[in-house]
């Protein structure tokens, strides 16, 4: 930006700040400690303060706060749980932060069309308690209780989703705040339909880049009639994704399949006070019938034995099973809790189901050459797992050490056919990934920002650099 | 269009078949049943011929045939087998029917990573011949055999998405050749992303209004151990879709429930010459391990029962499966055999499944209080389902009770929450529909069209009036 584009920016924000007071009285904040907290997820990446902070209360009051930015060239940037992982908070351009936090109400929930609408605001946990006793449940779990408008937005997944699908296919319709303050609904509550533009996969997981995200048209699950979870150890990575390679093969409907390495079961054991093998470590969850989910785990036992696993450890009691899984989704904290004071980078990549041995194998391999920390976690029923660097941030050699072993992981994981990330998106960190991966649809992606976000407003700087 | 721009527009497609037959020699045809044949589809709505038809061999050269039409401004229309049923093949604008019926070899079939890319022009059948030994099939099934590139570009789906998905779930990647004759390739191979928009879902249900898809990189699904077939009777409409309802709520994975009301046995029995009863039916398929399939089928027995449903009439034997479902994608064309020399019109909506009951309910009232034939069929397990009303189109007065009928059911669908379409389209049959149900996002639908397509040459006049 010029140093005149620059000071005009400035002059915009102030005036739309002063607006916003008016429209929002004490709803908006410009306390450093509430700014701060706002330009900062849970990675690695250098924060960046907004110069505001919004906590407006509904659709319309969205709208009226972009219809101000909007007219003072104010840039935006949509704030959810902030749990993010490649810096998709940081307000690169400076600019107000919309936290939906507010907008945390459930309008309607629909028993027997299993499905719901939220304010963006709600995280999943707080849905999973709203419906608790409908005998429905939301499905997609990232390790974090983000908020549904910023799961939406991230296109989000998790354990689960080997079974039930991601954020793009669990949203049905959204309401989102355009750039110049439209309010429009997309999609609807018909399970399919083949009326114009998906527009709201469009703005699945386009990181407030499109628009504000101010409500969520979910499908639920029926709870099923049995869970039961296990944990089976295995000699070696090579053969615990070898186990999982063939269990998606004969195509046994698991719902969840979590790999975690020697090191991460070692940082797990250690958080979560388990006593679990310190071995490459296979985590299974199965949904069914009752004979259903016994004819699974059956299955699922005989590959895992054929590949050298040992028993199955079973978790089947609800408090077990709770136990064990918030254990997977704190792993991450775990492994940040392995070196105290240090700071955490999460990278993830996926790869067709075929290549997921060899692209792990090599990075560990890679990894192993390095002096790097960096526990491995990942969905891998989709092919997708987790690096999760533990660094000192200060220390310039070991991040340089970290971002070239992370670059090496993308290239191998492209060249694989995969994708640069399956599920963290791409904020600020993988701006250069997604050019390598999509090549001349990059510029196609521009020219759907540009139509709709034409003064590049809402949350400059990410996933596409315009 | 005024009458300048009209001569304009003639004269560039004159220059631009020029051009084309110089490219593509005698793939290249302005034969008069060519032609003709090219801008109709199998609905009641009128047909228009394009100027031209190309028949393209590879990406390449429909990229040029795109540039040299791009250059002159001619209207292109994409076309795989004209078996769509809203107009969407009609060439309003006159212009360049692209026939992508030469590009039908498959290039890759992975069957460890269960997907495969395929080009546009192969046929759902030729896919599954062809990877009829892999233990895969492609279950996406529009009652034609349509193309893989066309049931992309009309949101496909058919009689087994309730279990996996329409084409919006099933395709991973395109490549696709944009207004101006850019290749792009969207998507990739990995089960999950979040790499960027999601233009491949912007492209699947576009009907080659954004530009014209050459490749679809598909899902595959492993052949279940079990596979069997069953058709109930039901003393009424209602008690067949309560016992739908009841299926879908308790979470049972049927693969196909289908539901054919008395008129439409009754023209099944006829075309196909069976002899079930003539009543409202349904038309179940259990995928699954032998245990699973067996306890699928008798947990929805008892509901059937319950529900006042006959005995289930069995097709367990491959060719019986195939007989039965032959029927059923042949009902269509049975509905018309019930009256020689009428056309058909098929229309369909969507709703939640709460509201199909009602919805159905109250269009069968509308349907009797009229002197129509229109057989009812439905995917009901989705919520949708289809009218197929058996018309003279030259009578006026009975065109114009089937269009106030389907408005009537449209307008009833979109009041219970539905769409207007569950998987037709809109082509040009829907426009005004499109519009009553999206409401102001079908601004944002134009944005992207007019930065996509910004001369409105691709399929204009569907979807969208730009």
């Amino acid at each position: 930006m010029t140093a005149l584009a620059n000071v005009r920016r400035r002059t915009g924000v102030d005036a739309a700040i002063a607006e916003l007071r008016a429209l929002l009285g004490d709803r908006l904040s410009t306390a450093a400690a509430v700014r701060e907290s706002h330009g900062r997820d849970e990675s690695y990446h250098a924060p960046k303060a907004p110069d505001a902070v919004a906590f407006p209360d509904s659709t319309e009051e969205v709208a009226a706060v972009v219809k101000i930015c909007a007219r003072h060239g104010a840039p935006m940037i949509p704030f959810g749980t902030g749990t993010s992982l490649e810096g998709h908070v940081a307000a690169l351009e400076g600019g107000v932060s919309i936290d939906m936090g507010r907008m945390n109400r459930v309008p309607r929930v629909s028993v027997p069309d299993l499905d719901c609408t939220v304010e963006a605001g709600v995280t999943r946990k707080q849905l999973n308690a709203h419906i608790r006793d409908s005998g429905l449940f939301f499905p997609v779990d990232p390790g974090a209780d983000a908020s549904l408008g910023g799961m939406a937005a991230t296109r989000a997944s998790g354990t689960n989703a080997v079974r039930y699908g991601t954020m793009r296919e669990n949203v049905l319709g959204l309401t989102v705040v355009l750039a110049d303050g439209r309010i429009v609904k997309t999609g609807g509550r018909a399970r399919k339909s083949a009326a114009g533009y998906d527009l709201t996969r469009l703005f699945v997981g386009s990181e407030g880049t499109l628009g504000v995200i101010t409500e969520v048209t979910l499908k639920l699950h029926g709870i099923p009639e049995a869970m039961t979870a296990a944990v089976c150890a295995f000699p070696s990575i090579e053969a615990a994704v070898a186990a999982v390679i063939l269990i998606i093969q004969s195509g046994i409907p698991v719902a969840r399949i979590e790999l975690l390495d020697a090191t991460m079961m070692d940082a797990v054991n250690r958080y979560s006070k388990l006593s679990y093998p310190v071995q490459p470590t296979l985590f299974f969850e199965f949904h069914g019938t009752e004979r259903g989910a016994v004819e699974q785990a059956e299955m699922v036992g005989a590959i895992a034995s054929d590949h050298g696993g040992g028993d199955f450890r079973w978790a089947a009691r609800p408090e077990d099973r709770t136990k064990l899984w918030q254990a997977r989704h704190d792993a991450y904290y775990a492994a940040l809790a392995l070196r105290p004071g240090a700071k955490g980078w999460p990278t993830d990549v996926c790869v067709p189901i075929s290549a997921l041995a060899e692209c792990i194998a090599e990075t560990v391999a890679d990894l192993r050459a390095s002096k790097l920390l960096a526990p491995i976690v990942g969905h891998v029923g989709d092919g997708n797992f987790h690096l999760s660097f533990v660094i000192d941030p200060d220390d310039a050699d070991e991040l340089e050490a970290a971002k070239a072993l992370n670059e090496r992981m993308v290239t191998r994981a492209l060249a694989l056919g995969g994708t640069c990330t399956g599920e963290h998106g791409i904020g600020y960190g993988k701006l250069d990934f997604l050019a390598a991966e999509h090549g001349a649809a990059v510029a196609v992606m521009r020219q759907v920002k540009q139509a709709l976000d034409p003064d590049n407003l809402m949350n400059p700087g990410k996933v596409l650099r315009v």
